[in-house]
């Protein structure tokens, strides 16, 4: 399970004060807590910052690097935003990730020629002009052009993160099976790839979101998630990936669930 | 989904007890207490007394029926504990449940003449005389000797809840997904039938048992699980299933999931 960590997002409220006064401590902080944490990426947001978004962007990505020893995940739409952050990214702990490209064809065609032909990691988000798919045959459908698309770019399948896109089921009964059922049949329909997501938008409308998550994360991992962006400060959610990862089988002897006991996460 | 609360089962202590001072009250406060909580069946367990089992499921059956208006699982492999147990059964509320047979030869021939012909919902085990199946395709074959023999007896197939058997993942890494994969299948192989168990089994030998139970219920449920024999009065596990039914997209409107967060179940 790969574990993106959320939390360096400036549309957050003490991150983007963080950034104003350009407070390194507190960013070099955040990043490191999240790794101690688990995360394998540290995902930067500059999102907020309107015309000053790639040089915010680089300020984030020295500063995470400067304290911790891994790769982040460059996070955004803009082409300038994304190169400027991939120059700046020290890939002596791996290549970064996009987050993320889309099949809407004005991202697509701005941020295909900038990760073509490198080894970054490409959450790649179900959807397209048509909007958000709601169904699992329409997520299926944008991931096959998705896969497509990445691999004319000569992207691995290994680096390919398909995130068929969490949609509230407070809105629609249906929204979580068939995100379910999408993972499932996406990683059976393209053999090597990967499944990403951010899934707390499940929740939304519903009261105690946590606790919907992680019921939602137990059930999203037995359908073949393997990536996850979230806030890895959240130890009940970090203790959920592990007891649900050993219950779907890949855990050997159990050995990062007891490890996640352990380090206090797992309560009942 | 299918609650069968647990409670009132004679190997354990406090049952026991009020069963030898034949404290009616105390039973008749279990047995509401679980219906209040949301117990479609009420289990009645009371093999612990060999010789007088009968006598003992009878006083049983009548004192919980005195107070609930629910159908009673009927928990023994004795034909004649069964049969005493049925005689005295109220069926206002439905027939009552068997909980269990099995594919085990003594077992079956024994339990097969006292269930032809009736209405009884037929709790039934993955387990032959070859003992406890590990793999998915091993319950499946016992499921399917299960349903044969079981229709042969005249049993429709909406009264039938094979029960995989659920063994514990610190044991070995693939009992949790192999128990999973033979809900999905015996769903998919005989449709109509439920599929029912007691899941703690899971967590056998793991630290912060009920953590991981709660997260094997919710992939349980989406596997499609439709029935469970649990402990009612565990409220955050009736909260997951709520949770977890909702997610897997059999609770209109999140209605159950709202009543159940109402009632304090659901807390992160």
């Amino acid at each position: 399970m790969i574990i993106v960590g959320e939390l360096i997002n400036a549309s957050r409220k003490k991150i983007k004060e963080a950034i104003d006064k350009a407070d390194d401590v507190a960013i070099k902080d955040i990043a490191s807590n999240q790794v101690k944490a688990g995360a394998d990426y540290v995902d930067v947001n500059a999102g907020v910052y309107v015309g000053e978004e790639p040089e915010k962007l680089v300020w984030l990505v020295q500063n995470v690097q400067s304290v911790v020893e891994k790769p982040l995940a460059l996070d955004s739409p803009d082409p300038k935003a994304i190169e400027a952050a991939m120059a700046a990214h020290n890939n002596s702990w791996g290549p970064p990730m996009l987050n993320s490209i889309t099949m809407e064809k004005d991202r697509w065609e701005k941020l295909s020629p900038v990760i073509a032909n490198t080894e970054m990691k490409i959450v790649s988000l179900c959807m397209s002009d048509a909007g958000m798919p709601t169904t699992a045959v329409d997520r299926l459908k944008i991931a096959g052009d998705l896969v497509s698309g990445l691999t004319a770019l000569n992207i691995p399948l290994d680096n390919i993160y398909i995130d068929p896109c969490v949609q509230p089921v407070g809105t629609n009964d249906s929204f979580g099976i068939e995100f379910l059922k999408a993972v499932t049949e996406t990683k059976a329909k393209f053999p090597g790839v990967h499944i990403m997501c951010g899934l707390s938008n499940i929740s939304f409308g519903l009261p105690e979101r946590k606790f919907l998550n992680r019921i939602f994360m137990g059930q999203a991992i037995l359908s073949g998630l393997d990536g996850a962006i979230i806030d890895p400060l959240d130890g009940p959610m970090m203790g959920t990936i592990a007891g649900a990862t050993a219950l779907a089988g890949n855990d050997k002897g159990c050995r990062k669930y007891l490890k996640a006991f352990r380090a206090g996460l797992v309560k009942a």
